[in-house]
């Protein structure tokens, strides 16, 4: 007998802002046999993970591939690598994501310019094309697609166009909008972007997909210096992820992750983006006019479907509500973050988490849980 | 039907220098259903698995923790939360992973005095004890206690005396030696040590265990600069780890990989620490016995039990011999690395492969695929 009591977690219902609940075809894809890293099999399965995430992130890009911990660190990685100490950078920051990426700018050695919007709001074409006038120095701009502290969607496509004008690369975080929403790498000519496993893709949390335009391998290979980050280095990374012929050892991946995100993005390319991206659309407007009939409103305006920020309706009880939501229906949702803290919820729809049953559901037990 | 092929990896047996082979109640306990990371049973799994995780490293240290990467995320991690731009640091160099810790100590911005031993050869106490003489500023010194590249098994209890003698902190690598060999990290001082899941615990790889000291602790806490890597900062880490009450969130953690590694750790502590060493012990001696009855010697003269670096005979195609095992027997053994590339075979026995039933039926198939 084991003192150690056997793994039991509860089967949740995983509707806040990440993860996601996993399918079952993951989890036992998860626990296939762990093959070593340099094995031709495992290779095999890594380049199919990689072409994969290709057709997910609308990209042709070669280097594109999942960083070998959380969504977090695809940060770190874009940042180390294209940054140099003593770079001038512009931060958009509304919210949680964009504050981060300002810390890890800086934590990198660079000047990081700020283009600051409300909580809630969406930075404005008007105000990107301000600072790259103020700023006409600086390697990049970052902006965060879907803010997963406000549930704020941010349109690219101009600021891009205005970005690129000015020579300047364009850093994204996908983290809640990949394979929940349209992401075009290479129509918004995105120069590098990352996202993270356990949101729309509806895989555990361990891994970050990234990639890399041409534009932003070029101004790495031009670098003066190395990275600071050794495990995060993209010019030793490519070896193993897109090197023709042998690859060269750089770290062990993580080989069932990689399984678990492979099975991840078969169910997201047989289902077909367009009908995801649509079906996230479709229970992201069920939820919204249930909670309309809650008498619960949206904060920002331009709101994602795949995380939904509404108000705490007055005098509720929002640790009682997401506590009782836990414990009586095993559903979680998230808190407010910052700012937010207490006055806003955040609800997930997320890849498989995205259902008729799961909103209508969440709905009869928040009805029930706030009376 | 799916385009995509169910993935179908072969069950190898992992002999080679990591991962090792993974049993079954791991791969089972890592496809459980994913929880939140903020789950009060999440946080309870993880509380658990960083208690179960002092016990292997021996200690009492409160901050020990899976930081949510692969191995060498655990030298990133702790290269980039004890060093400052401009500081002076000793690191012992005999193999391809002190090499490593120099590359990643120098991208911190820290002036790297080697302490260089041949490849396969220890590091002598005389060679420390003269580095730290001579470089009296220096604030810690880093050693490998399992160097995977060459075999060598390095004695780290007279080092630890100088190196406090000089009031200096110990740094250690014991990727291949955590849960295969004795490893006492308050008996012998040890101020910060990493590893990685993938070897003797015989779980997936995604993990790298790591604990501070409470002396390293105080370095952290005295920072003049923020760590330049924010995914790795200990400062923010410690809230979500080992917090009292309300955890903090930083980035969200692996959650399967952590119930990988819960179970791992489990079998390590049902079996005993003491039998578990003793088992690699017996393995090692039983391989190196039928090893010479096949003509072939070791290279490290203090040999790990864990990895066996041996010579390739003369005459013998090395690429042949890997390549047959692996498609003839599903057996994977490593190749050499670097100035060992062609002339060493790296033999693990690690964990859930340390078995007689594994050396004998690779001492059995060697003999084959080299008639």
């Amino acid at each position: 007998m084991s003192e150690f009591a056997q793994l039991n977690p509860a089967e949740r219902i995983l509707m806040g802002p990440g993860p996601s609940t996993v399918p079952a075809r993951i989890l036992q894809a998860i626990g296939a046999p762990t093959l070593g890293h340099l094995d031709p099999q495992y290779i095999e399965i890594m380049d199919e993970t990689c072409a994969m995430l290709r057709r997910v992130f609308q990209t042709e890009n070669a280097l594109t591939f999942p960083v070998s911990a959380t969504g977090m660190a695809g940060m770190e990685a874009i940042a180390s690598n294209l940054v140099e100490r003593g770079d001038e950078v512009i931060v958009c920051v509304n919210g949680v994501f964009g504050g981060r990426m300002k810390d890890i700018m800086e934590r990198c050695g660079a000047t990081a310019h700020p283009v600051e919007a409300e909580w809630g709001e969406i930075v404005t074409d008007e105000a990107v094309a301000e600072a790259v006038r103020a700023h006409p120095k600086a390697k990049l701009v970052t902006i965060v697609h879907a803010e997963t502290s406000t549930g704020a969607h941010q349109p690219l496509e101009k600021i891009s166009k205005i970005v690129h004008e000015a020579g300047m690369l364009l850093v994204v975080d996908a983290v809640t909008s990949l394979a929940g929403h349209p992401v075009k790498v290479d129509e918004w000519e995105i120069d590098a972007i990352f996202s993270g496993t356990q949101k729309c893709l509806s895989c555990p949390p361990g891994l970050s997909p990234v990639s890399f335009s041409e534009r932003a391998l070029a101004v790495i290979d031009g670098r003066e210096s190395k990275p600071q980050s050794w495990y995060f280095d993209v010019s030793m990374l490519r070896a193993y992820y897109s090197g023709s012929g042998k690859r060269a050892y750089h770290h062990t991946a993580p080989i069932n992750m990689i399984y678990a995100l492979r099975e991840a993005l078969a169910i997201v390319l047989e289902e077909g983006l367009e009908n995801r991206f649509e079906r996230h659309r479709q229970m992201h407007h069920r939820l919204r006019e249930g909670l309309k009939m809650l008498g619960i409103s949206y904060i920002p305006k331009n709101s994602l479907h795949t995380l939904n920020c509404v108000s705490i309706p007055e005098g509720v009880d929002d640790a009682q509500v997401r506590s009782r939501l836990l414990s009586e229906y095993s559903i979680e949702i998230g808190a407010g973050l910052g700012p937010f803290a207490g006055k806003a919820w955040r609800i997930g729809l997320m890849g498989h988490a995205a259902t008729q049953r799961n909103v209508d559901l969440f709905l009869a037990a928040l009805e029930e849980v706030m009376k």
